[in-house]
């Protein structure tokens, strides 16, 4: 479709507010159980880094900031690092509510069986057929492996919390 | 917390591995009601820009895809476009289930009620404050006003299908 078609379709403003000039699509918060097993697939396994962490012990929560980026990029001064966390995209948010990796019982929600809602992320790769062998090599589960399906140029890996993550690559197979 | 002590947490990797050097954390999707309410909130209010849309109309699904981006680097021919949406990060994913806008009973599930999971989507702004008195003007229904509760440097509006999406500004207030 080309861009004058979407900018053209009910509900589209094509023209935005100059007062969202500057807006950024900050982050996305996920829930997880088990923060040393999401921080360990985030971190080893997709390659983001933990840029920051907030602790609200009297609530009984820590929220962990991490971005996928050139480690060279990340500001080195907490303060400059915090300002930097919340202008850039790309941010995954995770929210850990304290204790919830000692109950066997506890579980979230992944979004895909009702109620329905949230539906994934998504890491853009280089080369996902390089990305899914190595996921398979790192005993990753699958939700959908290339091979699965029609839609042969996209698998879906799951998180430790059974999120699915999309991975794609920008250009044809 | 420094750099140092966010890298050697239990389960942090800080040497990433270098296959996953130029992974890109591309979008989150969400599933939406009425596309047309969610395009004119995301492009409107947002000012998100409708960069692509896949029609699947055997399975009676489409996708939309919105980036909080300046319009001047949106490239004009669909090829590229395509190929530059799933290389950048910040992405948001939309997906439509044709009809569901059509039956009154219909609604998807926000995650902040059980059963949880998703939590929500953050915008950052250069002026939280100023954002606010716009998104009141425009009539957007809050879920945390930044006078509400302890944590008045941030705010939560809610979406057509009652997503939250945070509203913060990277600078102190």
């Amino acid at each position: 479709m080309s861009l004058n078609d979407l900018n053209t379709l009910p509900g589209v403003t094509a023209q935005a507010d100059p007062a969202t000039a500057q807006f950024v699509f900050n982050h996305t918060m996920l829930r997880v159980k088990d923060i040393e097993k999401s921080l360990d697939f985030y971190t080893r396994v997709l390659g983001f880094k933990l840029v920051d962490k907030r602790d609200f012990v009297e609530a009984k929560f820590s929220l962990y900031f991490l971005a996928l980026v050139d480690p060279a990029t990340i500001p080195a001064d907490d303060d400059a690092r915090h300002q930097w966390m919340k202008s850039i995209p790309g941010v995954l948010e995770l929210t850990h509510n304290h204790g919830t990796e000692r109950d066997a019982d506890f579980a979230y929600h992944d979004g895909n069986t009702d109620p329905r809602g949230f539906g994934h992320i998504c890491v853009s790769v280089p080369d996902v057929v390089a990305a899914c062998e190595r996921f398979e090599a790192l005993q990753v589960p699958f939700q959908k492996r290339l091979s699965d399906g029609r839609m042969n140029h996209l698998a879906f890996i799951k998180d430790p919390d059974g999120y699915w993550v999309e991975v794609i690559q920008p250009t044809p197979l």
